[in-house]
């Protein structure tokens, strides 16, 4: 990047009214998972209008050695939802990684666009006055911790940072692996009561600009905002969305069972739909495992992970999540590709049909018409 | 001290003969719980065979500003015992402390003598080449964490550095308060498999010389030699101890019933004999919460907390732990005073009697004949 752009000051300040839109595209990236953006929103809101500024800043703006913080909510297992308590821990659990790691964070990331860990970093960032990059490392939300493009383009740190609400503060210094650093965080999490911030170790710039998924804080915006705006204008929404983001309308139909269980910690499952409108007479299911997994009309997988398989409620065009899901909804699913990045063979891998037990399922990529940035 | 004493290396190396009697010395301090020494005592025995020299230095042996370490195993709840798995995880959570406090440990110290980690800074000593303090922070066992002089006497510090055999590593770094401590640290120990090491925040010499139950390692020493010279006399062991140690003999009987419940974590019950020999037609109750708590004889309480109520078996010597307790066993109840340190207001408001529940008993101390140092 020129030095000019640097003297700008790239990218944009985050306004109070950005941040309802922000909020609504966060969750529809969840594709069902990732929990409810809406409390961080409002402390978002609170601190936007006590002064902070928060400023959303492209992947090229920072320079290479500059060293970029990972902060989010982690839940207990049978909570499941993502959950900032009280901001504080988030701050808390940054300075611990600080400490921990002997660098100063010089921006901050999400690791989970989708849900409510998208507002984690913007939170923080307005309390310790960073910059946001304007990406994360999903792209949308995954259930586990090592689901990022960090982690799968070769990031194998462990060390992480965890505080809750009350002032504990814990150093996970040295992992043995993923695994084991993905159950030592929930298992102080849940020590913590369930409403504990973590941070992730630091992690340079150059590689970030690499394998962060680029652009998503605008994309969640940009998506939030066509919903907004079509339901102002009492439009369409799902038709707005199609139109505006490139998505495919797969399915509109009304649930006719849900199944929905707790194993190992996730909520698993299954929700069935019956076609409406120009699907009379077609079934759908989608597999559930947190966020949305697999797609079948009439028996024939029609979206499947890493792409997103996303429910709104079919009038509002408001996000459903899992949790949400009942008997009786009109849903309308529509998928969005997934950024190249998740679809190469490392990524699949991680996070392709195979990876979470569809050992029948080759992944056929949606039509890749990118989100608008 | 003199400079003399410093240049003419005070204290004494442990031999591996010293190994056995230290054993069971550390077994009978833990007054019926702390865990079974012998697993520590051959990692020990190994480490010395393989040329590691381990110092045993008094209290007045170090400068005051020597930071001085604590490490020991730590179980989970359901298992109990005290367990070192492997030695390398003490030895790991003693580096992560010394990281994560920014200083270098001078010396060893045991916060437990009674039982199995009365050799935990043994182990770590021979591997990192320290010299261990002659003395502990219980002078016995106790069920808690935070039942130490060190804490009873002012130290507040929270921060724990935890290790596993497999090469994980977690550092609880902010705590609000000894619960809190308590509570995470065996959350994380469990999340271990059950056989973690603990190191403590470094304490400065001058500080754990006031407050440490000194001489303690030597006591455990003096009492295990007690024991294995007599049985290899054919002597009365329990008449040794009571002549060499100035310790009291409550009682000698039968074992008729033992209750025992694991409860919030511990082992708490009680044991009921009837009286043998010169006790013959007497009846004895010991209430139980890992440790032996009260002595109550014919009804009548006879010695209690911090003072140590320990059990032997009444033919052998051998220190019968609780676990180990069953129907039929004979066993001799013998009495020592517990330290002075333990006996003010501030130490029995957390070590005495009422502390463990028996509101209605007073501390009454056992005659204070000191243990032979």
């Amino acid at each position: 990047m020129s030095k000019n752009a640097m003297l700008a000051e790239p990218g944009f300040v985050l306004a109070e009214r950005d941040l309802q839109p922000l909020a609504i595209g966060a969750a529809l990236l969840g594709t069902g998972g990732g929990g409810n953006p809406y409390i961080g929103m409002l402390r978002t809101r609170e601190l936007i209008r006590g002064g902070a500024a928060v400023r959303i800043v492209p992947l090229d703006a920072m320079p290479d050695g500059a060293m970029v913080g990972r902060v989010g909510g982690i839940g207990a297992p049978l909570i499941g939802v993502e959950k900032i308590a009280q901001g504080g821990e988030l701050l808390r659990a940054l300075r611990a990684m600080e400490e921990a790691a002997g660098a100063r964070m010089s921006a901050l990331i999400a690791a989970e666009i989708g849900g409510a860990n998208a507002m984690a970093p913007i939170i923080v960032a307005a309390q310790a006055g960073l910059p946001v990059l304007d990406g994360d490392g999903m792209g949308r939300a995954f259930p586990e911790l090592q689901m990022t493009t960090f982690a799968i383009y070769g990031n194998r740190g462990t060390m992480t940072a965890l505080a809750d609400d009350k002032g504990n503060v814990v150093v996970l210094r040295h992992l043995v692996d993923a695994i084991a650093q993905e159950r030592f965080a929930r298992t102080v999490a849940v020590a913590m009561g369930a409403g504990a911030g973590a941070a992730g170790a630091p992690l340079p710039m150059a590689f970030v600009r690499q394998v962060a998924i680029p652009g998503t804080v605008s994309q969640a915006l940009t998506i939030g905002r066509i919903v907004l705006d079509a339901r102002g204008r009492r439009q369409d929404v799902v038709g707005r969305m199609v139109e505006e983001t490139g998505a495919t309308h797969f399915f509109t139909g009304k649930i006719t069972d849900v199944r929905r269980d707790l194993l190992g910690g996730f909520v698993r499952g299954h929700v069935d739909l019956t076609g409406i409108d120009r699907w009379a007479g077609a079934a759908a299911r989608i597999a559930i495992q947190n966020e949305n997994l697999v797609l079948w009309i009439d028996g024939a997988a029609a979206a499947m992970v890493p792409d997103l398989i996303i429910n709104l409620a079919a009038d509002s065009g408001e996000p459903i999540t899992t949790e949400m899901l009942r008997y009786g909804q009109r849903v309308a699913v529509i998928g969005l590709p997934a950024h190249p990045l998740l679809k190469t063979g490392p990524a699949l891998a991680v996070v392709g049909p195979q990876a979470f037990g569809y050992a029948e399922l080759e992944f056929r990529p949606l039509p890749d018409r990118r989100l608008p940035a």
